[in-house]
């Protein structure tokens, strides 16, 4: 080991001690949960109100390690208490306030959080189990005095009052990079969910990757449209690397409809945007419905599902705004791959390179990828090969907090539970989530590949291929879909549409039309939901 | 300490391989320095030659830490070696081959070399030298057995004879990322050159902090000119931020006139480039006088010392590309600070703007800045107050190498013997080195201002202004100019030019013209020679 180079250890802090330093009028907006009102700060603003925080922290007897919880839409308060915690060396534990009331319970008592901060409309989920969680000493309310829910609960705080008084002088602590930053559980489908520790270290380097413009390319000339939550991994290092660029920041709040979106990209000039297909998908639809175009958007990043190829067509035609997809997942930080042009894939013609635009792209540099057969054997990158997705990297997980066994395997592989191909440019392709294919009569029937299709058609919003079981073929596929409004697509136009990319055989035995699908937490329709919900079904027509 | 997130080490072959693996068919395109013939390699042709260089290494018995000399222009070659010494956890020491013979001695003596990788065109220097170089245990000369210089002295091998018969198979070792990586001396002005020893973390972070589209902002549809040399502080990363983008390299070998500057831009269609002034005022100067244009240059990154607001405005005004300013050091691996517009900037009326784009910049993140007083307190960010500038982070020099005692203050900040100021935006300026500062009768005058404003004057080619022992004001300033070609500038019009921005007590006592001026080892003008050479210079006019 050398000592020749400065190895200060590094803490998360430093992201907004540079944007106070470097950018300390760049901006946060958020569009406010309690009334849908915006609300402005500078970073400079809230690198003073995160020390004070952090001392109300101290105050409240925090130690280096302990974890508090947060259940918050994204807003301005609830980034400042994801620094205020991490940079005192405790560890802000996300909560996705969307998770059921049970496992809101486990996660709670799994992580042992010491300390909740939550926005006031999911107070009532708190006064359902407060009685079940007591390691919890307490519980701050990210609003002030004045809209404070009534409550019989001690040791209730409104986030404001906590920072009444504090000094704004604090002495950020320093300690080994590898001390975790953060924790966020999985919404598994199969048991308990499981939580992944940030680290400091995994975090810098993550948001390193995330800035260049190979990623994201944040800079200080940009504002961004955070849309993918806080709550779901680290709003895919946005929280990070929005301060250490200088970019400005917008935070929709609760409002997540097409309008309320469309018009806070339009008032504040938003040039890039982050958020999963279904909220693009209503973006897209107010705009048709109401002949509106993007006027400032250059880029919108699309990952935690696909998105269907004619999403990419109508922002890119339509608004002139390019559709990257990237993929990632909890367990990576989440950012694994994006999907940027190559000059290889440049120079093709339009048609050609769509084809690998419509992949979910190359690796950032620091993370590695294989696709490897059942066996383990790695494939050939040919763009067919398709096997199970394994990664590894700086940023992947290791072991699930509390666990004792490592989640990889012993050459240090994690599985991402994805079947994918990698091309000859390096271009990756989700084939589908391994508990999301149909296998019928022994042959894989791709269920992305059927909703992007199905998607493609003018008439349908969404669509959802699920399996349902069956006597001969063990599972045959069936398709929920979703018409636009005031639409009546019918189902041989859809199975027209999908005949362009199946044969007869993989068609589906059904089509159902419903005015919607659920949703599940985070954001991606949930296909568990669906499958309960058509367990029984039988086809009526093939 | 946590393991819940991966944790491997870091091994810089890793860019190589990241390279190999997404960017195959990228180029490293060399001007060879044998014959000025162009010769054309891919990222993927380069690893395999890496791998076998590795295993030859091996075969010569070099360890973990062993250091080994590099004296190279900018080839494919150079930087296969330097992959190849790195990976396997030894030291590539850069040796620049402009340094006198004794520097040359004395530093691959302390470094102790075991084995120097040499250009033919340098052999000479080692003839000179071989004997006392007791450590150095053979020399591989960059080049083939067709172009191998006729020696006596034993061990000496063709780099290509090396590869001859290697397996193109390697298992890289597993090491501390805070292991030195390689290894680059100062041209120090006092005392013997000292060594700064990076690591692969140290050298990491930097590259990561370079491809951010607030410093070089690389990717894989980039082509970059990089005349900043190799052995020139890790040739502003590039070595490593190329192939972790995929970027395509051009290594100009030695031919650096402005018209081989040129054509190789044009025929490479090059968008990006990195070079010190000295060479981007020939390349302006052999397109003023052939009237060429630029056609793909978008933008010039210029370091090492500060360009003239006139050279600003022609790559602007006649050739449509950005000239960027950047500063740092070889302690600080060595990007410190590059200038891009902030969105406040960029909304200034545009002779505003100017007056911070001619700055220094803003630093990466990674890397803090402060400008202090004589006793170290730190001053206001008002772009007045200037002072002497201390450095941190990642990649800044700790403790050279060799040397017992740290090189930082006990607050770990390095000093960095520039002289700066800060301003309200962040942007830093350099006053002057430390030792360029003129002192004339109490009072500074800028070596850098006095510079900038004469080579505004339309027929100043290159302008050096250094001060001279006087009786009565203890220095006064001296201006050496070297003309245009063809053209005849008067004193009286560039003292006209100076008067601008200097009182008349301040202005030179006497303006000398020269057909040229010295260049040092690393491409800047040398003022310790000019110094030396006018020492006893007595002012014939005022």
């Amino acid at each position: 080991m050398s000592t020749h180079m400065q190895n200060q250890t590094f803490n998360l802090i430093s992201c907004m001690q540079f944007a106070d330093k470097y950018h300390p009028r760049s901006k946060v907006i958020t569009q406010l949960v309690e009334d849908n009102s915006i609300h402005e700060i500078t970073y400079g603003e809230m690198y003073v109100r995160i020390k004070k925080l952090a001392n109300a922290l101290q105050g409240m007897g925090i130690k280096l390690g302990d974890r508090i919880g947060t259940v918050g839409l994204n807003t301005y308060r609830h980034l400042e208490s994801w620094y205020a915690i991490q940079g005192q060396g405790a560890i802000s534990h996300t909560i996705n306030p969307r998770l059921s009331m049970q496992q809101f319970e486990y996660i709670i008592n799994h992580a042992e959080d010491r300390i909740i901060f939550i926005d006031p409309i999911f107070w009532p989920i708190i006064e359902g189990i407060h009685g079940k969680l007591p390691k919890v000493e307490a519980y701050v309310i990210y609003t002030d005095d004045a809209h404070m829910p009534k409550t019989e609960i001690p040791n209730v705080h409104s986030y404001e009052s906590l920072l009444e008084g504090q000094s704004d002088e604090f002495d950020w602590p320093e300690f080994d990079e590898n001390s975790g930053s953060s924790l966020c559980y999985t919404s598994g489908t199969t048991g308990n969910p499981k939580g992944v520790m940030y680290t400091h270290k995994s975090n810098r380097l993550h948001a390193y990757a995330a800035t260049s413009p190979e990623c994201i390319g944040m800079t200080s000339r940009d504002t961004l449209l955070v849309v993918v939550p806080l709550f779901h991994a680290n709003s895919w290092s946005t929280a990070y690397s929005g301060p250490m660029t200088g970019a400005n920041l917008i935070f929709p709040g609760k409002a997540m409809d097409g309008e309320s979106i469309y018009n806070i990209i339009e008032n504040y000039q938003a040039n890039l945007a982050a958020g999963v297909p279904t909220v693009w998908t209503a973006l897209l639809d107010y705009c048709e419905r109401n002949n509106k175009i993007l006027h400032s958007m250059k880029e919108l990043l699309v990952g935690g599902s696909a998105a269907p190829p004619a999403m990419f067509r109508t922002f890119r035609d339509v608004h002139g705004a390019d559709l990257l997809h990237g993929w990632g997942m909890t367990e990576m930080s989440p950012i694994g791959t994006l999907n940027r042009a190559t000059a290889e894939i440049e120079a093709m013609p339009a048609e050609e390179a769509e084809k690998y635009r419509l992949k979910q792209g190359r690796p950032l540099f620091g993370v590695d990828l294989k696709v490897v057969d059942e066996e383990g054997n790695e494939l050939p990158r040919d763009g067919e090969s398709a096997g199970k997705l394994l990664v590894k990297g700086n940023w992947v997980v290791h072991t699930y907090f509390g666990a004792e066994a490592p989640a990889v395997d012993a050459d240090g592989w994690f599985d991402t539970g994805d079947v994918a191909n990698i091309d000859r440019y390096g271009y990756m392709e989700i084939v589908d989530r391994s508990k999301d294919l149909i296998k019928s009569g022994g042959e894989w029937i791709s269920s992305v590949d059927m909703e992007n299709l199905a998607m493609g058609h003018p008439e349908v919003l969404m669509a959802a291929a699920i399996a349902i079981p069956d006597e001969k073929w063990a599972e045959r596929p069936l398709l929920i879909v979703v018409p636009k409004e005031g639409k009546n697509p019918t189902k041989e136009g859809i199975q027209e549409e999908l005949s362009k990319g199946f044969a007869k055989w993989q068609l589906p035995d059904d089509i159902i039309f419903v005015p919607e699908v659920p949703i599940g937490p985070t954001g991606k329709i949930s296909k568990l939901t669906l499958r309960k919900q058509y367990a029984d079904y039988k086809a009526e027509s093939v």
